[in-house]
């Protein structure tokens, strides 16, 4: 057994080495590279790493890996926070960063293809000309295709929904090397089965995805942004809360508790604040639209006794405050040398947000914890990032009995234990929490679309 | 064999009316009365029709039909138009109209959860007081389960979206019997296979959907209603295509075409009106915004050439208008006498629209078929409304004759084959053309989900 194992992973390298010639790698720095994501895990080393450059290689390669059983884990830019990218020992890692040409876009009908390693910044970057950008901006810089396989959503999703709204249609890799194209191109379509919706989410365990197409939006005729400083959490949350109760069109409603703006203030230098609970808005229509949306916002702000409700005055000044917003992931991580992040990622219904914040923040300040907390409040989704050391048995237990604690609240307050972030390895447990009676469909459907259980394996439920 | 199938049978009528009394019925009338929907098929009786009153009965019924391999075909309000509640002969109907109660809303966080038989207009009565409402409407008079069957849409998806992104969870009986709730009351979700979402669509084959958890939106501030004329159809489409491709924020923008405006005018009597290419538009917003956004339309009709953009003055007005709309369809049924209608659904890229529905105007004369149509022009989905006399053969197959190249035009034109109305067992073949690379996953699916293939077999895909 263990020398056909070893002979089939010789069989393997020397098939894929002919195949790929130097887009096939066993250095180990190549490995490492490719053995996580930014996850609490430690590092496994695939056997190799392969870099096809198209649809069609990445079925070959897959052919061969269901000959011989290995396993697979598709990599996009790596920044996965649950485990999804996870190296397998037994297997091989694609990585899809050859894939990165913006196949096709349309003007007129608001929407492009991609190759899966197309980030975000990329499609946008060559969308400005013709007025349209894709608005799912998960914070990280990531690959749509990774998008697109955890269901990522963001700081837009308020207004613009997630990928499970914005993408039309697929090119995926079976695990038998079949490859299909689900959706299309049109705005909706009844035609059959939703498979394109069953690969949003999927993590990569029931096939590839090596192309994706995605719905465009207009940029916005005019963009204001603001922030508003609140005495507590409670007022901050109400008004989120009451501004999506009142309908008001609002593109981005995000919140820093007093712990993160602590530390973002100083890693941002945005002295002229306070380090208080704070909402950052953002407001995409007319100007005259924005204008009433934002005198709405700040009335509601003002009587939840929010102050220094401050406009950015230019693109610059409304550049700077976003950045802020996108770095306090890293401004969490700088706060020590070697230090890692554990994100949560809990979401509730929105009149349930302020007690399950509140509840969190009470527990980190029980618990000892550094964790400051970032929301999408407007989905009624936080992140508490608590910093911890890897070294540390200690932690890793304390954190793992927060979380716990954490998702237990959040299914008492009819919330999903992710809401973004997906379940990758780390989630597994409390998938089956949340779920149980959805595991067997999940197995099911994971069955029989793999039957050897050579994509990503492990990751999502098990079987 | 025979005897057995017989004595099976017999054993499951005495088994269903022991169970549910007179809420099981093997009367003519009752199956006569399920034994299809709005289709162009032949009635197909089923041995009885079940009438339960909860998921739990249903569940015990599943059980039941799983044991002697009986097909079960589940049935709402039977507005379905493409033989999606054909009966099965040797199998039983489970009628939903028991299940209509609005088991909770949540006025704060904008959802609702509703037994399967709940219409649009129930839940909206039930809503009013509340400032929400539930903005897919399909025209007909359906059930909402019947409607996340179908992944139904109809005149305001342009702004609100389809069922696909309305439905946020469900309840639904598997066919072993296994009762399971997948998704829930959050606005976004990563926990997991998307579920949902497969079942949104599925049209009953792969369980019965009998409770749906569903996003609601807030009643807006304004509504404002407007129509406006054109020359040729050319005008009035591309009227629709630069509203969008500006991206004003509209509700329903919809068309009637002049054969389809002949006709509306004498059913609906809206005397004032020519029969031309007409746009129906609808704005919901704040006051301000639907002035700026009205504008901006009125500008563009009336570049096209658009004449006579006349506002309805009064809720009454815009009633009215909107009535005239809904019975575009039952206007062309009318005007023959036992004459029956069918409706083609294709969807193309909004660039394409023109192109596609002039070309189905020119095959229609060209046919010499009597086929007003109508059109949800701001998703590119359009309905020629043909009507037939069903004691014609000839006509069955000029019509099936005229579909086909629709819908080879459609795929064409990179369309769907259906945009809102689904597969049923009318578009297998289409459905087989446009995604032939998908239809063995479906297959995987279907026949791993419904081993012994009792969920509304034949619909969707064959086997």
């Amino acid at each position: 057994m263990e020398t056909d194992f070893k002979s089939n992973i010789n069989l393997l390298n020397n098939t894929l080495s002919s195949m790929l010639e130097d887009r096939y790698s066993v250095a180990e720095s190549t490995r490492l590279n490719h053995a996580r994501g930014e996850d609490i895990f430690d590092p496994v080393l695939p056997i190799g790493v392969a870099f096809p450059e198209s649809t069609e290689e990445i079925s070959e390669i897959v052919k061969v890996c269901n000959t011989y059983q290995i396993p697979i884990v598709p990599f996009g830019m790596g920044s996965s926070l649950e485990g999804h990218v996870l190296g397998v020992q037994t297997g091989i890692t694609i990585s899809l960063e050859k894939m990165n040409k913006i196949i096709s876009t349309n003007s007129e009908d608001f929407d492009c293809k991609v190759e899966a390693y197309v980030t975000r910044e990329q499609l946008d970057e060559h969308l400005r000309d013709q007025g349209l950008f894709f608005p799912i901006d998960p914070g990280a810089e990531a690959t749509l295709g990774g998008m697109t396989a955890t269901s990522a959503s963001g700081t837009m999703a308020v207004k613009y929904g997630t990928m499970k709204s914005m993408v039309l249609g697929l090119t995926v890799v079976l695990p038998n090397g079949d490859i299909i194209h689900t959706g299309g191109r049109t705005k909706k379509t009844a035609a059959g089965y939703n498979l394109t919706n069953l690969f949003v989410g999927s993590e990569g365990t029931l096939g590839i995805i090596t192309e994706v197409q995605l719905r465009l939006v207009p940029i916005p005729e005019n963009i204001i942004s603001a922030i508003c400083q609140f005495e507590n959490l409670e007022s901050a949350v109400s008004t989120a809360q009451e501004i999506i109760q009142y309908g008001i069109s609002i593109a981005r409603i995000e919140l820093l508790n007093a712990d993160q703006m602590d530390i973002t203030i100083k890693y941002s230098k945005l002295d002229d604040l306070e380090p208080k609970p704070t909402l950052f808005y953002e407001f995409h229509g007319s100007k005259n639209a924005n204008k009433e949306a934002v005198d709405l916002v700040e009335e509601i702000s003002k009587n939840n006794k929010g102050s220094q409700f401050k406009w950015a005055k230019s693109t610059e000044e409304r550049k700077k405050l976003w950045k802020a917003r996108h770095e306090a992931y890293y401004s969490v991580k700088a706060l020590e040398p070697n230090a890692r992040v554990y994100t949560t990622d809990a979401c509730v219904p929105i009149s349930k947000l302020a007690e399950c914040i509140s509840f969190a923040e009470n527990k980190i300040r029980e618990y000892g914890l550094l964790a400051p907390i970032i929301g999408h409040v407007g989905d009624g989704n936080f992140h508490c990032f608590i910093l911890y050391n890897s070294e540390s048995k200690k932690t890793h237990n304390l954190i793992r009995e927060f979380s716990n604690i954490l998702i237990t609240k959040t299914l008492e307050l009819e919330g999903t234990i992710s809401g973004e972030h997906g379940i990758g390895i780390n989630k597994k447990e409390y998938l089956v929490k949340q779920h149980s009676d959805n595991i067997s469909l999940m197995q099911i459907i994971k069955r029989n679309v793999d039957p050897k259980n050579i994509m990503n394996p492990g990751k999502v439920i098990d079987l």
